[in-house]
């Protein structure tokens, strides 16, 4: 019983299609890397690279492990408990192809969270949460929303509301889910030492380099078009209804209705920012880009492009309102990755709900089988189904989140393992921790020139 | 009537190939903002790596609801007027992948004028312009070469001189068309301050960070292997004279001819500097290497290994000569972009007019068809028709930009809208236009022993 | 004779496989660079950036006139002679694509070796020696290892010890070949001026930028997603005795074990080096990952993911533990390459011989042909062939680039060539040999508050 032509032929191009897509969501995790680098400070540096770092490799690990067989196991709607440690894989449901883009996923979840607890968090707190995150909370989510046989999949055997929830790429499932473990992190750490002054004002703490922030911005814009096109799975699927389109069709308006909601969004939040501040800040820019594209992350394959501009037009205002409050309540994120990653995930889902097309949503969830209907966009017509589940996923993720790791900071908290001394934090968490700092711009013999500055740089050394 | 078999597998296959080559196009941007980041002053860093988020996201925009339509409408043979806001898209013809690979280059065009005018342009002409040649002057130039309604194009029913202008990746379509209206912008505004001293005498201003410099460099090769071998936007077509070959052989000769030209001219750079200046400078290889690319950006698909070899070997004297000239001619250009991109892209467009090889313009143009003919290379027998209309593509170019950019930059200075005071140029854009500057790699609460020195720095943060 | 529809589609995906793994090969050159720039003083980084790029420009000449001559030439099992300056290529064996792939890797050799001679090489000595390692050196190695006519070939038809060496993707050919190179280099200049005290103690000679080492670590992860999984070469190859798998489903397993071993590794270092030296080091992580990779390099294709973990558990103590000797022999190897990708080469070819699995070595060696039996690993019940074959491999590339390159370092030191005068040491290879630093942070025209500081870089300039 040999592999026909056929399927060596599907499998070889949606291989392809599948594992260079995981290879930029990779690129996403240097994306993180360079712009939490860029948007701290010099000194705490390093230590934001290294949570990168792990978040990637002890993920492998603990996805390796279970966090896949928590996530795709499918014996129940809630948890799976199949394919530890890929026992069982491959088989003619999932190829390793698979299990590698689901990983490229699942590394990104707690970089999303370091985010918000940045420059302040002890490192073996960091250890405890990004591998309970990242090997359970997240799985367990995915499951819910993605595995076929969970509760609230779009495409289970027993829709939720008749519609399931449309998270396509996870606004809810990666963002909303880091988002909220970041918020209650930062809530129990409160704010950095020196960011609000004696009366309250906000003081700016800037990330000591720009440069790595828009390299990171632009880093993780690459990625996601691996993260919103590549979450089809499989390209070389045709639609029956239609004379020469098929997923290929999708997956390329999937990567253009990504790059206009993040286009509008940093566009509008450049020029509002102008109107607010009095200047432009490339800085906003960016941030303004990257909610646009969390913003859209959920319905980027059932939406038209104009829809996307909607997306974006409105998650440029989300953000700048939620920094407002943010601000007006005190709440210091380093990386804005709450209101950012929450906010915009938020408006994500119920976007989705407002604007899914009928005609996408079939070729998205039922490979555009002629006859099937179900509830798409409120505002196209299709009823409250389709928004009634995706308000759902967001109040489940809330809470789902908030009981896990809301304990868990607390619990850390309440043992002193959670945040540094203020004297660590003030000499900054590279010396107090990594051994050293992220830059050694001169040494010994470095030309006399620099003179007293030198001698005074080299008695730190 | 349902989608084939055969027609699945080619549209998948197409759009893998294509989808991914417009990702590392779009990584070009990426490595000009690193590359412009790195070329300028500290002062100015922020200022420019926004211009360059800004070609991106307000070229979506443009691109989308009327650039493609100039670009491939296909009405006439000056200027497309179809698919305005995609309505129409996908169809037998163009799919989401195919504007999304122009979208890329779209968006790549501004850039490049942006290196010019560097240091010393207003940000709000900055936008003008930008939206105006991505959005206008470039998509026309578009229509006329790439499009098969367009009049120089070597795919049309009515061939100019019997031959259309062969330009198979852009070395005038993109780069010459950048590089003149920077050209102008850069020529109307005058050097920067500081740049000659009162004898004239010129005056290095050094970029503030190389390593962005090599960075950005490498990061344009990357993407470079998906402008030129990606241009051939499908992969699945056999060529009915040959046993084996097809795009796919063409697709990777494509690669290979890019690799050996800038390599060539890197190399040649790189010695030829070192004679003239006496030491090793990265920076001239970086040059070289993007000269050398720009040059065969024109002939990649139509010309031999061994004459990329002499594409590069050229473009390195193109390079160095124009330069000089420059330096010469009071003529400040911060990236060296109207050299690069223009002197380069000038000689690629007369090199395939010399080298193009008749048996891969047949199968570059006609899909490999037998006993199709058609003029190649001079220097192969081929007679003129092909030089003729790469020449008349070298004018219509460098008239039409100039005729468009020219005044619209002479208008802005007239209004005193397109240069900086002195004063703001002298303290650096990022601080009299962006709110702060890019690098903030000491604050209040760093290790004291920097001690005088950082107390200058807090006054001034 | 044309081509048929079954040729077109298998020519165009594995076309589409192998040239953007060539991609993303070639993206391991920037992280290389980076990572290098970042590892040295800032008074070098010019220097180590365009050892990175001539690598890069002048490997593409050598490799196209007679470096893939030399590799793939099929006249004898020591040297191939085919194929000069792609002459005959393509041809029913050979195409293009295959030629990209092949130069992405021989870029990469010298880079390794030129980390163990970093900051303190004439750089004319450096032109000569990536000369000859890339254009003779390594490609012979390959010829020996992976040509099908080679004599240590695993795919020849007279396998050495009934076996033939498995080195998937080049622990070996690529990583130990450069890793013997650059031990000698170094050993031959010795170690940096400061880096061994008057007592012998060593001193740290910290990197100038930690930010540009994890840039660089991650870009080499990306790319090793090129390097290990695109050596397959084809993607579109079933395996007969299976139901639904072929190369397809190995080349996913290939970049889990890829990721596995790596991540083990960086997790094992990190907490090892932490019981060591007391602090969480970033860069620690960052060397344990690519010690990962380089040895499972070897076996990637052929191993379990849980194989892998141990490959990466080992790697890691191999990396530790050849650290401490070289300090103790005072060997001085500014980025640990020759422990590194010496070290953990050699692990990874023994590795292979002890636990690659026979299903997958007759998948990948002889596309799964029911019936074959063949040597596979000594723990697995394989017996000792192939082991046998592994020490085989490692003895020869010792010896091999031993007496070739041994006596090329030891004559360019004789005729003091080799290394810099102390003094150009001591002030830096960028301002006495490439014409200025990497870094010019501040100009005549910064703000007034750096103000003493000011005066002395402005003199300097």
């Amino acid at each position: 019983m040999a592999v026909s032509w056929e399927e060596s032929v599907t499998a070889s191009i949606n291989t392809i299609y599948l594992l260079f897509s995981a290879y930029l969501v990779f690129v996403m995790q240097i994306g993180f890397a360079m712009l939490c680098a860029g948007s701290v400070r010099a000194k705490n540096a390093m230590n934001i690279m290294l949570t990168n770092v792990v978040d990637a490799v002890a993920g492998s690990i603990s996805f390796y492990l279970f966090g896949f067989a928590f996530a795709y196991g499918d014996t129940n709607p809630f948890i799976g408990t199949d394919f530890f440690a890929l026992f069982a894989i491959p088989n003619g449901t999932y190829d390793y192809g698979f299990f590698l883009f689901q990983w490229a996923f699942a590394i990104a979840v707690a970089g999303i969270t370091s985010g918000s607890i940045a420059e302040r968090t002890q490192f073996s707190a960091y250890l405890v949460f990004s591998f309970f995150i990242g090997g359970f909370v997240y799985p367990v989510v995915v499951h819910w929303v993605w595995s076929s046989s969970g509760w609230l999949s779009p495409s289970s055997s027993d829709l939720l509301l008749g519609s399931g929830a449309i998270d396509f790429a996870g606004s809810g499932v990666v963002h909303l889910v880091g988002a909220i473990a970041g918020f209650w992190g930062s809530l129990i750490e409160g704010p950095r030492v020196g960011r609000f002054d004696a009366f309250g004002k906000p003081v700016p703490l800037r990330g000591h380099n720009a440069t790595l922030v828009v390299l990171g911005t632009f880093l993780l814009w690459f990625g996601w078009f691996g993260f919103n096109p590549g979450s089809f799975d499989k390209i070389l699927v045709a639609y029956p209804s239609t004379t020469h389109q098929g997923n290929w069709t999708s997956v390329g308006r999937t990567a253009v209705t990504t790059t206009l909601a993040g286009s509008t969004a940093a566009i509008i939040t450049l020029f509002g920012r102008r109107l607010l501040v009095g200047h432009w800040d490339a800085l906003d820019a960016c941030n303004g880009l990257l909610g646009g594209f969390v913003a859209i992350t959920s319905g980027c394959a059932v939406v038209e492009p104009w829809a996307a501009i909607v997306c974006g037009f409105v998650s440029a205002f989300v953000l700048i309102g939620l920094n407002i409050l943010a601000l007006k309540l005190h709440y210091d994120d380093p990386l804005e990755a709450a209101q950012l990653h929450g906010g915009c995930g938020t408006w994500g889902l119920i976007f989705t709900g407002l604007f899914a097309k009928e005609e996408f949503v079939v070729q998205a969830y039922d490979s555009g089988v002629k006859g099937v209907t179900r509830p798409y966009g409120l505002l196209l017509g299709g009823g409250w189904g389709l928004l009634g589940a995706q308000v759902i996923e967001i109040l489940v993720i809330v809470v789902w989140v908030s009981v896990t790791m809301g304990p868990l900071f607390y619990g850390l908290h309440k043992l002193d393992m959670l945040r540094i001394s203020t004297n660590e934090e003030v000499a900054g968490l590279d010396i107090s921790s990594h051994g050293g700092y992220a830059y050694a711009p001169q040494d010994d013999d470095y030309p006399r020139s620099y003179g007293d500055f030198m001698r005074l740089r080299i008695d730190q050394a």
